[in-house]
């Protein structure tokens, strides 16, 4: 038991003085950190290899694959963080939703789950303790993609409640996301009941990866882009929050060891939501440490609308990705100036990284941003 | 010929004192004029009807069902314009692009325009000239409309540069639109000759429809959220202004004999583009005399942000449509009260009509708009 919290013992210090975990917490150091949404997988070659004849959640189950595909891309970039590889669905799939990824359209729902008594069967049937029974594959390929990591830190992943709700609700992808929408304002308690249960899974989901060493997290709203202020508030903030707070509650087990905070050291999480620029000021309010911000909106605009309060993460426009090499470096270096009125920066794509990406331009990102004079 | 423009006769005065017209103008009548993006379509059972056996572009180039689609909403609602019936590719099919609407997929182009080779084939071949010569159906269906639409305003219809060179781009629809994306930072003097070739059919397509009798004309961009903000100024508001301006130079034939304007009176424009929350100001810039705002974004947090200079049209959230009869009556009623800060305010839908939408539901709306009190 962590005598600090409470909880199970966390995390061990190795990674408390890295530069990502570092700048989550507001630190600059001596280089800015970079790591890549969905570096783990799509553009890597020795990725596609491992998968090749192989189901992407079964590769997401498989302990040794998962961790494998998880540190490729820091053995190849030389990145300043793993992300844990994983899929949005499968903390659902682990609670026994039935549910399948189906190439060139993503997830499929047998069962969408439209209606209060849909949600009440989910709820019953698909619970966080089935979910916590199922995740010694997540735990062991965490402690597995930890040990190779060393010092290196794995950033948890998990989908945010309004994106798994979402597609709980229309029953796979969708535009506009029109049924969760219309659910959220035709029966809002339902809607309540089935993102808070999908917050339960999210913060479970993130805590087993903590617990078995990842350093910190990042909760993927993908969909978030699609609701008004007042809608993201209302109805879908309260469980992002949950989710976050589950992981806030979770400290370092030597934190206090590391000696730059005489406070319990919490657990950092990242907030990423797709197509977010109008909800910036919300996601501020939902207990995240840092701001994911995507390409749309520059990072000294979106700090300036944060009041100044949040490191932000982000955002090269993965379009940049494909073109010429100066294009690339300029805009990199924009990225890398307009990041500096915040506290501090993570740099990322404002995206995944597309599939079609060279990796030589990923590994030419890290070596640039590492080499920036700050 | 026009005395006061030098260009061709124009509209004639029926519908300069119309409420919809007034509103573009930044005047507030006796009631709040509404009408619906996607209203001509869709969610009628008369229009399926008529589509029943027949392709969609057929529909859109034989003018006696073009012009009966655009008028069944104003006979069943009662809207306050109607919106010519057409589709973004109708000037690319008529200027002579290969393109087919495939059903449950949109536009796809057996040529996509990636290199500047290919732009300047389509540049050549695809002239602006030929649209001209194909573009009978197009006035002679507005004709059709507008003799049986009466003082009830025609609104013109069509895509905005960046809308079209996407799809040319990307050879049909695509997720945040990457391969046109990265064109305009690959090669930006071929992206510019692409989006001044599109703006010019838009253009010329806006003017066709005016000039038959159209009454005010609406530029949609589809895509623009997907741009960064310097994106959207650099290398698409030229071409979208450029369109626009078009529209600017056209006047009506007797605004001086309505009296209520000493100045030729432009016919008015709207611009409106689906997901630009973070464009509203430099959608601000691009000549639209009104600005079309989606559901995301508070119309009285627009008025703030375009500092109170733009008549605003919007927003009511597509996914309450579907939504119980007391929450879409609250939503109306906050839109409407959210409309009242700006200079004028024109009712719509934040993003088209879903097909799947209870005409009643919209019919209602236009009743509840009316009675409002103001």
């Amino acid at each position: 038991m962590n005598e600090l919290t409470g909880s199970h013992p966390l995390v061990d210090g190795r990674t408390t003085t890295s530069s990502l975990v570092r700048a989550i917490q507001g630190v600059r150091g001596a280089h800015t950190p970079v790591w890549f949404m969905r570096q783990a997988g799509r553009s890597l070659p020795e990725y596609r290899a491992l998968r090749t004849g192989r189901d992407m959640i079964e590769c997401c189950l498989d302990p040794a694959t998962a961790a494998e595909i998880t540190c490729q891309p820091v053995r190849r970039h030389g990145v300043d963080a793993a992300v844990f590889f994983s899929d949005i669905i499968v903390p659902l799939k682990l609670a026994g939703v039935p549910v399948e990824l189906v190439a060139g359209r993503g997830p499929v729902f047998a069962e969408p789950a439209r209606t209060a008594a849909d949600i009440a069967t989910l709820r019953r049937e698909c619970t966080v303790e089935r979910l916590r029974e199922n995740l010694a594959p997540i735990t062991e390929a965490v402690r597995l993609a930890t040990d190779e990591l060393g010092s290196t830190p794995l950033i948890g992943f998990a989908g945010a409640p309004f994106t798994l709700a979402a597609y709980l609700v229309e029953g796979g992808p969708s535009k506009d996301h029109m049924r969760a929408r219309t659910l959220m304002h035709a029966d809002p308690a339902a809607w309540a009941e089935l993102t808070a249960w999908a917050a339960e899974l999210s913060g479970v989901f993130l805590e087993a990866q903590v617990q078995a060493g990842a350093s910190a997290v990042q909760l993927f709203d993908s969909w978030a882009g699609s609701l008004s202020v007042d809608d993201y508030r209302t109805h879908v903030a309260p469980a992002s929050r949950h989710t976050l707070e589950r992981v806030n509650a979770l400290h370092y087990r030597d934190a206090e060891a590391e000696g730059y905070t005489a406070q319990p050291m919490q657990v950092p999480t990242i907030h990423f939501a797709v197509g977010s620029g109008h909800l910036l000021e919300a996601l501020g309010e939902t207990a995240g440490h840092a701001i994911g911000v995507d390409w749309r909106t520059p990072l000294n605009e979106a700090n300036t609308r944060l009041g100044g309060r949040f490191p932000l993460q982000g955002n090269i426009d993965p379009a940049l990705l494909q073109a010429p090499q100066t294009q690339l470096d300029a805009h990199v270096d924009d990225v890398l100036a307009q990041g500096e009125a915040a506290p501090a920066h993570i740099v990322n794509l404002g995206h995944g990284v597309p599939p079609e990406t060279d990796p030589d331009r990923l590994t030419g990102i890290v070596e640039r941003v590492h080499s920036a004079r700050l």
